[in-house]
């Protein structure tokens, strides 16, 4: 092999894409008159990638135009050029199976609370290799969850960085010996959890989870997870359930571009159905991975 | 003049400080995994100087440590430490009349919710110039509000950068026309204003602000203000009032560390007594720039 070859095929760096430069991601940086930094002024997105593809793609860029729309912003590239930026940081960065990561900000300038049409949009890409192995480690051991109060604002539906309250609720889950935590709105409804959306299995076999209509996340993996269901024939329901209602279910899970559909066995401590991953979750989540995959498909 | 006398009287590029450096403002960044940056995990504060003196140091220090208290963070520092790097920041940029921007984040750390007591907190510090001239004409002049509705989360107490909501209501005050936007809660009831504390004055001469208690922030300015205004016996009352009552106010006016008492002579297009800046406000300021002078000397 050449010296030339071998330099070549050398494993990069963790490459960043920052405003319009490929940049080592040690030394990526944004100024701190960003406003994402300064005001949560930033959306962001999270793919799931497979095989060195993006899981997902349309619908989570659906999203993203849809949060940018929410507060604003716009796309400052075609989709079609966003796509291919993204891929090529997957590429730079030889993943196979990890995650990319989007945030989009308002861009930078100097410090005032309102926003205008001349800022510039600023986008950062990462990308980061994952061990699959240990999420599926994860998966068949179920994970526990704890609930909190819903204090977040009403507008929940934007994927925004403005993620403080889902910080300190992850936060004291962990604390708590828990994976995740789920917010309990003011009837003692749950919500979402706070990165992945909630799912619960009743006594006839449903699978619910919330309806988006009502401030929580659009998520991606939960649609494509719900249209997966029907598709098979899994019965489902989109209505609010409460957190007694999840203490009695026979199932209950998770689902997340992160973690895919990810069975909860333990709720504030109390075993869920007979405390181990249940069958609908791990049915749900192969139905998830062969219809996520299949979209992926050239 | 010798060239080193002349390089030693050159006017310095404007410094900012980040996380132990001073840095020329235009180069100064940060990591993009900054928790600042990709989950608002950071609080600020804002101070105003005066002839190149922090105003009202001691209750911003004091509502800082509060901020991170809440969000389970500590300042990284002594507060001595601290108030010498402002102060640097302050002489540094030969700064007589402006603004001390203080931001803390959780620091740089890979992406994931949670916090951890592992992670080392960064600090930013900006500072920047302002025409007293233009805020004391738009003082002469009085602001218009808008009022909005009230979607924040449930602990606008703590002084984040979660600011999000508080950009998207400025923002459309000023597309309305206004200088601030008001949020007001489901019961009608005004909480504070995108980025101050807010005032009536009613009937009677009473000057009315909302309780702290009732998840708004706790304006230093509104608290330095309340002080002064007790001190020189001007009535004063601390409940919410609707949005109804500020319309038929007698007088109404903003307070910030950035404005000070600001009048406010229009509400959603609604003249506010004779339209003009009221005598309540007026004195206001007076008493509260001297209070905040008097704290200030050494």
């Amino acid at each position: 092999m050449t010296v030339r070859a071998k330099a070549r095929r050398a494993p990069p760096g963790r490459v960043a894409y920052v405003d319009g430069r490929y940049l080592l991601h040690g030394m990526a940086s944004v100024h701190i008159e960003d406003r994402g930094l300064q005001f949560a002024d930033s959306v962001y997105e999270v793919f799931f990638v497979s095989d060195g593809k993006l899981m997902d793609e349309a619908p989570h860029l659906d999203r993203l135009e849809r949060s940018l729309d929410a507060i604003g912003m716009k796309l400052p590239m075609t989709r079609k050029a966003l796509g291919l930026i993204m891929q090529e940081v997957v590429r730079r960065n030889r993943l196979t199976t990890g995650f990319l990561y989007l945030q989009m900000t308002r861009g930078v300038a100097p410090r005032d609370h309102a926003a205008t049409d001349a800022m510039r949009p600023l986008l950062i890409l990462t990308a980061k290799p994952v061990n699959s192995q240990a999420i599926e480690t994860r998966r068949a051991a179920g994970v526990a969850v704890v609930t909190t109060d819903d204090i977040r604002w009403g507008r929940c539906d934007i994927k925004t960085t403005a993620l403080l309250p889902n910080v300190l609720a992850k936060t004291e889950a962990r604390k708590r010996g828990a994976y995740e935590a789920w917010f309990v709105d003011r009837d003692g409804m749950v919500t979402e959890g706070s990165s992945t959306n909630a799912w619960i299995v009743d006594g006839n076999g449903v699978a619910i989870t919330r309806s988006i209509s009502d401030n929580i996340l659009p998520g991606v993996t939960r649609r494509v997870a719900l249209d997966a269901a029907t598709a098979a024939g899994v019965k489902i329901e989109e209505r609010a359930f409460s957190r007694d209602e999840a203490y009695g279910a026979r199932e209950a899970f998770l689902t997340s571009a992160t973690g895919g559909v990810m069975p909860v066995i333990r709720i504030d401590g109390k075993s869920i159905g007979d405390g181990e991953p249940g069958p609908v979750a791990t049915r749900l989540q192969a139905l998830y991975r062969a219809l996520s995959a299949a979209n992926a498909a050239p």
